[in-house]
């Protein structure tokens, strides 16, 4: 920890992203057993990630401001231990996992359904790619914590909990760093009628979230200039698939969007 | 005319909601050529739709108050005529052109992309379904008017014109009611990296049409309450393709509904 | 085994369809060692299906002939053990896994692309349902049986082990006996082009077998006229998933239906 | 056509291959009104193709034999005027309209459902792209020569005329070579059951053709060496859309392609 907070130093960083492979984790929810871990240097309990932003806060203490950006799914601006540490510490914690490919847009979709009283009756998604994350995702342990990750939009969005399957399914060499992601709801719109629809894509999975962190990059110096130490729920509440801090839920991203740009100053695009 | 006006007011009628089928139309633009087509008695000029909004103003005019929901495309909310006659006459008119099926899903869709930065390249979109209304579309004339209503909303929505396909694509009769979409978007993510979705759709047509027009009804009641006469923006948005007065735009779906909520008094979901 | 084959005498059985839900079990090979387990009365060793086949046996002995339909992944007509049982007992034995739903459809696909030199680069078959069966396969073992069964149609059909990802995926309850399934094949066409097919389908599972069950029924009698006992290839490669006996392929449907037709003595309906 | 015979003798041609953009036809169905209509020079009656597969028989004739490849929907192959006229030219005619894209696939697909008795409500088949070939089909004239060539599958395949809407459907010029394909089936598998299938594909147009045409000139030498000369219907049942002759119809093209493999002398591949 110390070697990496006196490196930092050197480099003047502002801004860290981690997006390291999806580990198996577990949440600390007080910050004295997060503390008591890292004083133990006890590596059974702490992951990579949960490391990196302890030393991403003390380096913000004595720089006088950072900002950790979170885009996988290990709990941390959804860890009560961590949010508490970074207001301490003058740390910015936009998290948790980055939100691409299918899970905003079946949020979106789920939105659209629920705006127009659809009864959504099921829904299926599925996923698989060729990179290091769908094949971090085969080991049991790890596709657990984006499993948990996900599961909480459907009840967000549509104000009841319709059955769903939505996990990453399988891992296939050949697509590389694309994804296939396929999905199916079914739901009722009047009078007892049952509408389908199915929705297919083929996306590049690194370039989708290059694309936000650029962004991200960016809302983290405007944080750190606003002092808005801790997390900022505007900003996850686009970005990530499971918004900080834990109390706070889903909402449709196309509102979140128009959020996040008046939270940074913005004029709302159609709000 | 007159006769109709009596039939409504031994009814009592306070909302009216035009169903019928597509028609060849042409707008007015201005409420003296209106005039003078119906005191002429024009029938080659005027169409069913344009007749009965003029009698509902009428009727309006005598009741103290009326609503117009004009859910087929032919332009009334978007004719500068008619909403001048509405405003006179105590009518609310909502309209153009029940936003059913695949075009408020394609805006919603639309407004996913352009809030992550994803540039489109091109949208099809295509719908066949074995109705009346799908065979009115066989007929040139009146698809060219269903082509017109949808058009806008790629460029409302992404900022650019974006080049697309999206029309009634055909009739095959054992589809009965039900209708098929499919639709295929390509936009560039990050880096110049190339995605796809494929999105395909059953949807029973009229029960899509039936549960809004329930809302519409409701809604109709609460703005001749409010005294708000002539045509309604946060209404028409949510619930109409091409949503009325003519000078105003396509908007995502998703917000036109909190929109519409704070419009009718209730408290937005989400926002 | 006794009391079942005395009730069956008096019934007058000639035709037997195995379809209880997927079980894990595992193949004997040697006639002797079924036979021990089964004197043994080894109840671990046994599943249901392996007892039924072999007291269908011993009743089609004493019969003169009768026929075991096994539409269930446990290896019946691919297990030399109770093939050579069945031609020494004057049992017709057809299986194994009944043919329906997806991956006869992948099959014929897969031969479609094979016979235009396409290379296929990945295969990923999704499917998801909420009967019995469905739920018997998140039973781990269960589904490694099923798993076993589809994966050799890729290679016996393009002639090359192509990348893939073929297996029931999950359990969703409202979808009842319907079932979702997504297919995505990714392709290189000529000159290095590569194409994308996106299959997706809503099938009613029951039905689909329920058509097969009946034909299957009518060409186990005429096997038995016929005195072909032991395990029937042309009717195996139609109608099953995975065809007996062990040592032969999957070939495409198409084909196998015409040798099926002509097996059973009609007239090829193409070729 | 004399100076066009020349060149090609001194060019020492063999196999001609025709892939010109979509022609607006009439076929002339006898010999005599064909030559007729080339001696007279009638620009109005005569479209590029026809006159050049004149030229090729003329210059056949001389030459001891070639082979024309009609890849495009003009009928050739199935114009007895031109089947006659190759005949006695020493001149095969492999054609009409190369199989590329969609409607293999339909075709293929339609048989797998008919071999299982599924019941075939209606096919919706949609096809956009961006090259001069859609180009020219927006072209209402040039439309109708595509449509007429690819509706007969239906019916061939299925033994009935389910109701069908299977055209090119527009132009989106951002596609470029590339075409999106969505297919929508709807059939009754047993006991009214009702399953629908919906297909997506995206295809690279150009290399899906290039690849058969390569094909179909290794095949035009083997065709003259056999001296089949008119027109050779177990090649054109694989390769074209619209076999000809004039008088056969579409068979299942995995069995076109056994069928095409043995009468180029290889083994089949599986029957």
């Amino acid at each position: 920890v110390e070697k990496l907070v006196g490196e930092w130093k050197e480099l003047g960083a502002e801004v860290f992203i981690n997006v390291c492979t999806t580990e198996a984790f577990v949440p600390f929810e007080s910050k004295e057993e997060l503390i008591k871990a890292i004083e133990e240097d006890n590596k059974e309990r702490l992951t990579a990630t949960q490391v990196y932003v302890y030393a991403a806060a003390k380096y913000a203490k004595e720089a006088g401001g950072a900002a950790f950006v979170n885009a996988i799914p290990t709990l941390i601006a959804n860890d009560p231990a961590f949010v508490e540490l970074a207001k301490e510490s003058n740390l910015v914690l936009f998290g948790d996992d980055g939100a691409t490919g299918a899970t905003p847009l079946t949020a979106d979709i789920l939105s659209h359904l629920a705006q127009r009283n659809r009864y959504v009756k099921d829904v299926a998604q599925f996923n698989i790619g060729g990179n290091n994350d769908f094949l971090a995702l085969t080991d049991k342990e790890r596709n657990k914590s984006k499993e948990f990750t996900k599961s909480s939009i459907v009840k967000d969005l549509l104000g009841y909990d319709a059955p769903h399957y939505i996990k990453p399914t399988g891992f296939l060499e050949p697509l590389g760093d694309k994804k296939f992601i396929a999905m199916h709801i079914e739901y009722v719109s009047f009078n007892g009628a049952v509408d389908e629809l199915m929705i297919d894509g083929r996306i590049n999975d690194s370039p989708a979230l290059a694309g936000l962190l650029v962004d991200l990059a960016r809302l983290g110096k405007i944080a750190i200039e606003k002092k808005e130490f801790g997390t900022v729920y505007p900003v996850n509440a686009f970005y990530m698939k499971n918004p900080g801090p834990k109390e706070m839920q889903n909402i449709p991203r196309i509102i979140a969007y128009e959020k996040m740009r008046m939270w940074a100053g913005l004029k709302p695009r159609w709000f």
